[in-house]
């Protein structure tokens, strides 16, 4: 299944270590001014390399447009297919892995599910793929814009290092990705940098949280019950590499939420100048299931990677197993990374919710 | 969007004050013995009512089954559809809220959305409509059982309640609905009952977190990247009334993923008598999006109903603030009557993932 | 797959000797006025026995609504359930069919997919389910005409005789239901009526051409290329009972078609009033697959039903061959009923359309 | 809309002079062992230039393989993309036809649909689209042949001549692909050159009709009612540019059909050797939307081009009228190269239909 969304459809492809990457949106409006080079800058800022802290491949990630737009970047209403060559692949690395299967990765499930080993470095599986999200959700951006609509991602947490109120920030784009980290707060950063060598000096990795926030979005996105704007996120993020848990609001865990009452979490209404808005927004901006006009809020939990540099046991063929030492390029802390996919994936499913509200208005 | 699934559909319909509630079940694969006996037991367990702690309506809430059965309850191919007419609808306490919209509820963004005014008592946005999806739920269970894959759902956390690891549990389904909370641990269940009257004579509400398990579930499920078995796992609980979180694994808060070491978190293999299995299960069942032989764990987070008997503002047509006192019944903890639907959503999403994997064998 | 179109989606269910049949329309915009009289009166048209020319059972086909509109017949935005009840099933009709498959009906492929017996009189393959459509497609007929649309369907050719250029009428709907074979030329109808009466002496039966026109449908619906206005047409023309032909435009046949040169085909330019329009209609309104503001002009062809009052031979569950007389209810030709399901099927697909426009506006 | 199927799933992309135009196909089974040296050769048959009858374009037409297949060819369970670049792009010929709107193509319904005008030479409107179609079709065609399901398709009419009984033929590829007008009946090929070189001499254009035939087909494809196989194959073919019009099963017109008695048309049983078949095939293998054993007979409509060498008046932005003198690259019948299109698109249809059998088994 490589197709996401229903008007706005971004179909994906392309394996790790393969030719290319890339991917085919379809859906977006057409006389659409794209600026290309944003495109180009988005991917950049989630490439492999692009900071200290992820891993070392250093692939240069041009993005090739292949149809749906014209020489000047205008959108004109047929499939926009975007190529991302494979350039710094480097699958001997991942030679001594091959017949084996590294625990908490997907070689196992693929090879049982397929009947065929995954490829070098991960193919499909691997997260190089997201980097298709990226350019895909690059250009929701630039049609969100045209609504009035901004969102933005950026690392919350890691290790033992949390924003304060991550949720009621808006930062500024350029002070995310200035971060090596993704985290806009310059002290935070920093003391999450120093912590991220100590992992890598351990060998080791570490998870991460990053926070969505988006701006401007009017009321009556989401299509309930199996559309709500709340689901779509959901479904969204958790198809993103490495996600493991999805919160809506500004309520951090299941368990938070069965501790807290309702006259604490109730989202009251604020009267002033005609209009009406909430006091608080506990819900993230979603009232059953559709955007009330408040920010949207949610929080995504990244598992460590488990591509470490400690010795791990992987299964062999004949079900024996076999010391592993990890090689190739790896991330310590995916998360960092996934600030741009989080940032795409939601630009996707917001745009195709303004797309679908047109639709029935 | 009132279907959900791809292979195994459920398109269901319904206002909660209006004539009926139902569902049409599709893909069921034809020959299948269903206990219809079953089927409304299921039923009768998220039955307003069916326990002191949830909402005094009194519905009998029966199945009406009307086409795709045979007589002897044996599934012939076509669609499944069944009603469950409503019988003790009293639009009248709800007299005094027509023309406002109170706060928390779906009925500002429906209002916004629609152009007209939710009808009474929440209509199709009210958690009514899960009643169709807990009859579904049970036929997919049933269709899971002849491939023995057996799910349980249960609350583990309400108020500052928690059960201790809920998700190494895997009660019998009488224990937890012997609780009139769900929780299958009778300690605990004692527990949370006293906090919930507490929270009645409050007259507040509190929130909840539900933990689902699916044991058996064959290596192989789930369709990466955009149907990914976390992915709709995530989609189906979205979906539900009231839901704001879903964590897959053993894992209970992004922070707290981001607070995790990959070294801790890896699942290591273990090989005996042959086959090789995990050592442990922080990604619970779900490896690169296709489950991995483990039990499948995850919890999900219901918020406090914003119904609550103190007197909050509402927000009136012509955007003032008028005072607002709750009637109607409603449940001091929804995530009580949530057990039963994540229950019904999880067989839902398994049972389509066990048709898609036959599909591609 | 029970579930059409992909805005505006109908789902339906029902055997033919079941309890009911009925339907789910989601996606309706809200606030729509809807004439529920005009609903039951479009069913009317459909119903057996609502002329002398279709079969003799006699359902009332009272439609029942169960949820998505008011008590004024309003749309609020949640979707449309209804329901017909079956009344006037005689599954006794057909006893002495059981363990048989008769000749030209889907008893054989359904038993062979499904390895159950299709039920009595046909199930869900009956010709009965379409009774839904009708329903649903009423509702479409009526959001059309806000959008200035109009539809019509007649039947225009059965056994020898042919309305003379059919695609070039658009008669009153008064007209088409007031011939007991629906087609709308006084003359033309009473020699069909004549002809359908020696049909039916000779124990035999006959298939039929229909015609569907929608005027003032504006220009860009159809979404190319697997959503083309034509690739649509032709879907919902196809899914309908005893359909085994589909003509876009007003040239015959393939044959035709392949006889035709580009000079006699191209549809011209005029221009006259500072608009321009199309001096001929060969393409039936769609170019590129997208509606060009002509009529959109299509023919569908219907088969001989099957069953016939003339001995056949039936094969037994032991694959003998075994005398089969029909019983049971039956049109002589099927096609008089399809024009209300090809008018209503045709309807659905331009609403879907029309939505679709406006999403990508 | 640019995917096709559901469970194998066609996404393309591509102007027709463009880049490159291409397509991602998902769902293949893995571990299938493809030939990739027939697909570049159904490329080839279907490549402009491949025969005197079809546009003197001369594309190389090379598939590039981006993905899902190992360096053998086996599929690997990923989405396979694959790459034709355009490299004889002539845009320079359309340029006098820049502001304009030729008569009977796209470029109006498209430039009022999306606002801005169609690219020159057609787009994405364009027929040469369907050469990712071809790729695609091959590959399901060799995940057919797994299944002993074989396809052919084969001009039947062309102007006046017709192949006799053409539905009757199951001829050789070899034979077909030998003629250059696609006609496996050499007297009937050769007439039909002659003809086309006489429709060239007169700068005018000519339509086709093509037969599609599968054999081997199992009992039990198709998902009534929305996924009956005739509605899927109805829908695959009506996507193909330029075609009008599909008749199932070996009636040519619903004239036809209206002309037809039940006593004629039904397919009666045989019964030998312990199994059951039909005597006849009017019903061209489907009953009921479901296969029902024997050989799939369809034939498609394609409409003659309306690019003709003589003067038409194409529509200026201004809505005037200006003489146009058609440049380019045009086919005389486009129904020559849609041969390779049906066979494709039917052969997605089947294998889809496949796979969702497998999955209810």
């Amino acid at each position: 299944m490589n197709t996401f969304g229903q008007l706005l459809r971004l179909t994906d492809f392309g394996e790790s270590h393969g030719k290319a990457i890339g991917g085919v949106l379809d859906g977006l409006p057409a006389g659409l001014h794209v600026n290309l080079n944003s495109v180009q800058e988005a991917l950049d800022r989630r490439r492999p390399g692009s900071s200290p802290q992820v891993s070392a491949r250093r692939e240069p990630d041009k993005v090739q447009w292949l149809s749906g737009l014209t020489d000047e970047g205008v959108t004109i209403g047929s499939p926009i297919a975007f190529l991302i060559p494979n350039t710094d692949a480097h699958p001997d690395d991942y030679k001594d892995m091959e017949g084996i299967c590294r625990p908490g990765h997907a070689d196992f499930t693929w090879r049982m599910k397929y009947g065929v080993p995954l490829p070098t470095g991960g193919g499909y599986a691997s997260a190089r793929r997201t980097a298709a999200c990226v350019v895909a959700g690059e250009l929701a951006q630039q049609f969100l814009r045209t609504h009035n609509i901004e969102v933005r991602a950026f690392l919350s947490s890691m290790g033992p290092y949390n924003l304060k109120n991550p949720l009621k920030l808006f930062p500024e784009k350029e002070d995310i990705y200035a971060s090596s980290v993704r985290c806009p707060d310059v002290t935070t950063s920093h003391t999450m940098q120093e912590y991220l060598e100590h992992i890598k000096k351990q060998h080791d990795s570490i998870g991460g949280a990053v926070s969505f926030i988006a701006m401007g979005v009017p009321i009556g996105l989401g299509e309930p019950p199996y559309g709500k704007l709340s689901t779509r996120l959901a479904e969204a993020m958790m198809s993103i590499n490495a996600v493991k848990g999805v919160m809506i609001g500004d309520v951090t865990s299941p368990e938070h939420l069965a501790g807290t009452t309702g006259s604490a979490y109730v989202d009251q209404w604020t009267v002033a100048g005609g209009t009406a808005y909430h006091s608080t927004n506990h819900a993230g901006g979603i009232e059953g299931g559709i955007s009330n006009g408040e920010q949207i809020l949610l929080t995504v939990g990244f598992k460590p990677t488990p591509t470490i540099g400690r010795p791990l046991q992987a299964l062999t063929d004949d079900f024996t197993l076999s010391p592993l030492y990890a090689k190739g390029r790896h991330d310590p802390c995916v998360a960092i990374r996934g600030v741009s996919v989080v940032e795409a994936m939601g630009s996707l499913v917001l745009a195709d919710a303004v797309l679908l509200k047109a639709a029935y208005k």
